[in-house]
């Protein structure tokens, strides 16, 4: 490895799974075609000016749309801007202005919601398969598709000329006071963060344990951290993605077994959610983000869903997850218990408890301080 | 991670598996046990003058106290020299002259062999549990033990100023033609390098998988590139470590038994003995070094060993590993041919076939070349 950049990911996967897919909107795309329309994209993008250090905004949930537009980016060396749809309207409108969007991808979904952004930002994309449908009126507006069909099927010229410890993409985050804050991801640490999480997933035998062989659909937006990395380890390991655009529970219920889903990442009130549909059995999911009772932890476990529990901060990617220790049995109280709440840090992740002043508190059990 | 050094691997072990195992010469070692050795060891050598960049051979089949000295050299940020005992006599002596040993640690199986070496490097240290043993009469001569033992139970100042690309370690290969080379490892790039290849095999199903679960007994020896990876991986992961030491492939087997062994690493000829033995069976092997015939595969599989074969260089670390593809059914003839022979590159590792000119052959499966 040369350098850890992301549409590195996306070379070895095409070589090594060129017939791997990603289920998306009803269609599916090997990995060779999705190749295919990430460099026409890219070169696309390329001619209308579109270079390194360009920061470009994406307002969509987990499309293969979105996810062209990461490893399009990446060969461009141009920032993606994940826009936090949670975010109040004036604040996603800050984070916008404040990053200096030059364009803004939206898909059909959002679209209607932003029309009064329109005149702020000079390029806009409509992601959709529906051409005919109306385009902002900006001084600059395409139909993704067009776009891309623009674009020869060749890769930027830039793309070796992108640096591992160049910037990939940014993300605001509420924070707890105050304005949205912009985190900065460079290639090399995303990719080393995000892998690690998936590798020590791999390691431990309880749990939301990964493989090359799961299918994987990330409920978690690729806005965030995308998708807890998701947007790069399926590609990265050669496994079948599905991508649940707008579904529903009830949508999200029928990709599961139409498409064999097996392992999965939300919050635990998605995994409520689904915990109420037909059928939801035999899946490995990775939870966080938010408390998890007992009562649902002892739900899943009764429903053959095999969790683990993930905790970190935005800007430090993820620190612990949950894990059943080697010697615990595994299918015990304690061993449920542990998958709940007993975080351990990943490997060569350091973590320290300290009390206000910044002093280490002691590791008995009892003791509060927040995690450094 | 702040810093990717070899030691900051144990400091995790002791905070997260303080009660793991380390067995080794009939006794055993918790994680916290052989913290307070490791510790011991590296002040004493402060002590006597080691301090960063004193190269320090070791001579020592895979016995805890070789282990030892991978961590203290780590901390201290001394240089260690695998000595690779496979070279003829005169190899050997070269490559201790041509790195610079001031150092040379050598177990009581190995002493009787490098007698005449005794005034050639200043500073011995005879490695074994009984300090009656007579020393080498040379200007500086130690029992390991008694060393240790003269050392307080605390880390070398020092240990916090080893930085993630010094040199770690070096290791003479015969190479194919002249002298000995000589490869120096930097703490991150052999960390990186050993722990993808086993971040790899936790993400296949098929083969060699590895978890946090498995007791591990490397029989490749140390000096090759640390056992692959294996003086570092059990640590890295919290697992159960056995260390063969000196034992024969019956010997090996008893421990087998007695540790409850299920992932080994070592070479076709050694597999071809351990097949031999009774009871060898329910074990995840790694194997590599040399070409894998049918036939061991065939036994391997009817005896219930799950393989996976490795090649790489040993400047490159690991590239490739052989994998069962995610489109062919695991129990079948096909299955065993990929395992025995179906190489595919780590991910982020670039291999490319090359004829004698330097240019890429065709990827038809007929041409040949060579690989980069």
């Amino acid at each position: 490895m040369k350098n850890f950049v992301v549409h590195q990911l996306l070379y070895h996967a095409v070589i090594t799974h060129p017939e791997q897919v990603i289920v998306s909107d009803g269609k599916q795309f090997t990995f060779r075609q999705f190749y295919s329309r990430v460099v026409k994209l890219a070169d696309s993008l390329s001619k209308h000016g579109v270079k390194k250090g360009t920061v470009i905004g994406v307002l969509d949930v987990n499309t293969h749309r979105f996810l062209e537009m990461h490893f399009a980016c990446s060969m461009l060396g141009a920032v993606l801007h994940t826009i936090n749809f949670r975010l109040a309207p004036e604040q996603m409108v800050y984070s916008m202005v404040h990053t200096g969007d030059e364009w803004v991808f939206v898909s059909d979904v959002f679209a209607p919601a932003v029309k009064p952004l329109f005149p702020k930002f000079p390029n806009w994309v409509l992601m959709s398969d529906n051409r005919e449908q109306s385009l902002p009126e900006t001084r600059s507006a395409f139909h993704y598709e067009d776009l891309l069909e623009q674009g020869e099927e060749k890769e930027p010229a830039g793309a070796a000329q992108v640096k591992e410890n160049d910037i990939f993409s940014i993300f605001y985050t509420t924070g707890t006071t105050g304005k949205p804050k912009g985190i900065q991801y460079k290639h090399k640490t995303l990719l080393y963060g995000t892998l690690q999480l998936f590798h020590h997933l791999a390691l431990h035998k309880y749990g939301a344990r990964v493989s090359s062989r799961n299918v994987y659909m990330p409920l978690i937006p690729f806005f965030h951290i995308h998708a807890w990395g998701m947007a790069f380890f399926p590609i990265y390991v050669g496994a079948k993605l599905v991508l649940p655009g707008t579904a529903d529970p009830a949508g999200q219920m029928a990709l599961i077994q139409k498409e064999k889903v097996s392992w999965m990442n939300m919050v635990p009130t998605q995994l409520q959610m689904l915990l109420d549909q037909k059928g939801f059995s035999n899946i490995n999911v990775l939870t966080g983000g938010s408390p998890f009772a007992s009562g649902i932890a002892q739900k899943a476990q009764d429903a053959g869903v095999n969790f683990s529990l993930i905790y970190g901060g935005s800007d430090q990617l993820a620190t612990a997850i949950s894990v059943v220790p080697e010697e615990v049995e595994p299918d015990t109280a304690e061993a449920l218990e542990w998958r709940r709440v007993g975080m351990r840090p990943l490997p060569l992740v350091e973590v320290s408890l300290r009390d206000k002043s910044g002093n280490e508190v002691p590791h008995d059990g009892k003791s509060l301080g927040a995690v450094w």
